[in-house]
């Protein structure tokens, strides 16, 4: 099995690390931030310092290339430096170092690679102007209209953001790739949840990427005096809701696969005082699934749960679907490779889902796509927080120089 | 029976009903308020109108009297004329109104009365400054610290309300009455819940005024991504509440009597985002009951489903107690007379405790006490929609009339 060279990645995970550090010790490398310049900067040294050729295209995703002719479909790998206000140390940032050590090893091992290899880092997958620009890019999903509508939450346009830093947002359009110039993208990443910390297993295989839907549910029942209001008068809008929540296990269990969760993250209640029975409550549902027609099927169950809860309850109740985002299957050639890889190199792996979104998704549209994890202590990330053993990275490194290098014979 | 003259007293609430309207219909008089003082003004004009004696004490009370001889003890009525921004037209109000009528209706008809009569419109009922500062203050339960703590929501300190008034704050302190001065105390209020509308009932007998504990309780899990953590690996702190809400009708029905009633009204979620576990919550938990022991109960059963809940989710749960207030129970003989007076008019009645808190809870601590229902409108108050049929408000202002004179024999 081929090795990387694991002192000179550690090295640079360490360096990144140290870019775009706040006072909490957390890293602010939100794109086009200071640090994300800082960081797109270095990465561009790191590139040119290992002898590939440094590509930069018009939605500013780095690309680092090895035997590349602008002819022959390249085998691509990457993940992202960006990250949000206050992120841990390898959300992002260690598939793309993984990624780089991989050509560096292929290129100064001299090992024979029929196909070219590439390595990229895309721009804003944490989604300071909305996320995964620049995936969004390479697969054509963008349009005038979606660049132009990117703003941060300071209402500082994406458009503004990159003419400050030297580029132009629009050129992103023709940053599109053909789908017969990629042959395969397989991202490296870290869990970013506790499965395989949990089960002491070293490598995670991912098979799907979680489709959601993400619904804002309103009951409406009637506001009353709390003290006198006896409790059969009441239509008390928050014992809907915890209604609904403790049915939400019956729902999975009923509808849902293993890979189901349905959270219920954001509630607020109207009038919201300690001497009101809630007269309505507004409260976010989010569902996911790496199965469609699960998704349908567990949407319709919430929905006769929703409707029966408040009919009885005597409520009135109001759903908006703020987002659905069909799943997305691994490439199974793909997944077989890399089991196939973590088999040859006699390590513990687990097939799973990818709960959480990434660039692989779009990348999934115009290519072959898979993922690899390891595991995050404690299902830690989006924090300073958030680590993963040197050894488990190691091992991670090594599991995505040998499929690259698979892939591309 | 005696009867009032109910054309005057109709009038008298219409007129009243005029003062301190905002733009939503709403009446604005909180205690020292224009609206209050164009209203306070209006009260001493109608009490002089009826020939009774003017009394303002320090706490800014005012007192309409019959027959004071400051000698013999009195018999005493009333409620407050100060409201909550955006308040209807009955809450207070009719209860100062219907007193008015009552005692200018034995002066006019010259009926014999042993005893003097009392009407008192008492000061903050509503809480601008905290609330029942005039009842507070006629039984004693005020201190040179209590007053001068007390601020409303912009930062104004009662002193200097009072003082823009021509008032002086601490003259509250000489406001206290002997409790030998005063033979007993009968309140006349909207009852502010459904019960005798939904049940068309005409008066409520008061037996007891609910006392109350109110807690803020916080169960910490773990937040984390709702996308990468397992059904079975969270600690979902808001599912811990929904289970306590649940569980509530169980308590109550298993420790609590026909009357306790308990409500989750304020509720916060951290982080509070959609695509995160809660990882912890924060809630309010307001029981009421009449009587103490079943509170002392009530709170050893929500204590243990709270603390069992949170053990078996493994979260970690704090509670802090935010409030408890004593019942009152009405005196037995007073009950016994208005029950005698709405049986001799022949109007239906219910006995039943008074979920809000009111004036009538100091004056029970100096003297015998008692209270009247008339029923709210589907229970609403608070609300510019807070009405009751002119029907019922003669029957309650008639009841009243005859309770003060046989209490007065």
């Amino acid at each position: 099995m081929l090795k990387i060279n694991f002192p000179r990645l550690q090295k640079d995970v360490e360096t990144l690390a140290s870019i775009g550090v706040g006072k909490d010790h957390g890293l602010y490398r939100m794109a086009f931030s200071d640090g994300d310049m800082q960081a797109r900067q270095w990465l561009v040294q790191r590139i040119e310092d290992a002898g590939l050729t440094v590509y930069v295209d018009g939605a500013a995703n780095i690309y680092g290339r090895l035997n590349w002719d602008g002819k022959k479909s390249s085998v691509m790998t990457g993940s992202h430096i960006d990250t949000i206000p206050g992120a841990g140390p390898l959300d992002g940032a260690l598939g793309v170092m993984v990624g780089l050590e991989c050509l560096r090893s292929f290129k100064e091992n001299n090992i024979h690679l029929p196909r070219p290899l590439e390595l990229v880092a895309f721009t804003d997958e944490e989604g300071r102007f909305g996320g995964m620009f620049g995936s969004q890019a390479i697969s054509g999903k963008l349009t005038p209209e979606s660049i132009y509508s990117a703003h941060d939450l300071d209402g500082i346009s994406i458009s503004e953001a990159m003419t400050a830093r030297g580029y132009n947002a629009m050129d992103a359009l023709r940053a599109h790739r053909a789908p017969e110039s990629i042959h395969a993208f397989v991202e490296l990443h870290i869990e970013q949840g506790p499965v395989l910390d949990r089960q002491k297993i070293c490598l995670g295989v991912v098979e799907a990427i979680s489709g959601l839907f993400k619904w804002n549910v309103k009951l409406i029942g009637v506001a009353n005096h709390a003290g006198t209001t006896p409790m059969d008068m009441r239509q008390d809008a928050f014992q809907g809701l915890a209604e609904i929540s403790m049915q939400k296990m019956r729902i999975l269990e009923e509808y849902g696969s293993s890979r189901s969760v349905a959270t219920i993250g954001r509630v607020e209640l109207f009038p919201g005082a300690a001497n009101v029975v809630p007269g309505s409550v507004e409260f976010s549902l989010e569902v996911r699934d790496t199965d469609q027609e699960i998704l349908y099927t567990l949407a319709d169950a919430f929905r006769r749960a929703i409707s029966a809860i408040a009919r009885r309850r005597q409520l009135m109740f109001e759903f908006e679907v703020l987002s659905e985002i069909k799943p997305v299957k691994c490439d199974p050639a793909i997944v077989e490779t890399i089991t196939g890889v973590v088999k040859d190199m006699d390590v513990s792996y687990l097939y799973m889902p990818s709960g959480a979104a990434h660039d692989t998704q779009f990348l999934a549209t115009i290519t072959r796509a898979g993922m690899l994890f390891v595991p995050s202590k404690d299902g830690r990330s989006h924090s300073p927080a958030e680590w993963t053993d040197w050894e488990d990275i190691e091992r991670g490194a090594n599991a995505l120089l040998n499929t690259l290098h698979r892939l591309a014979l």
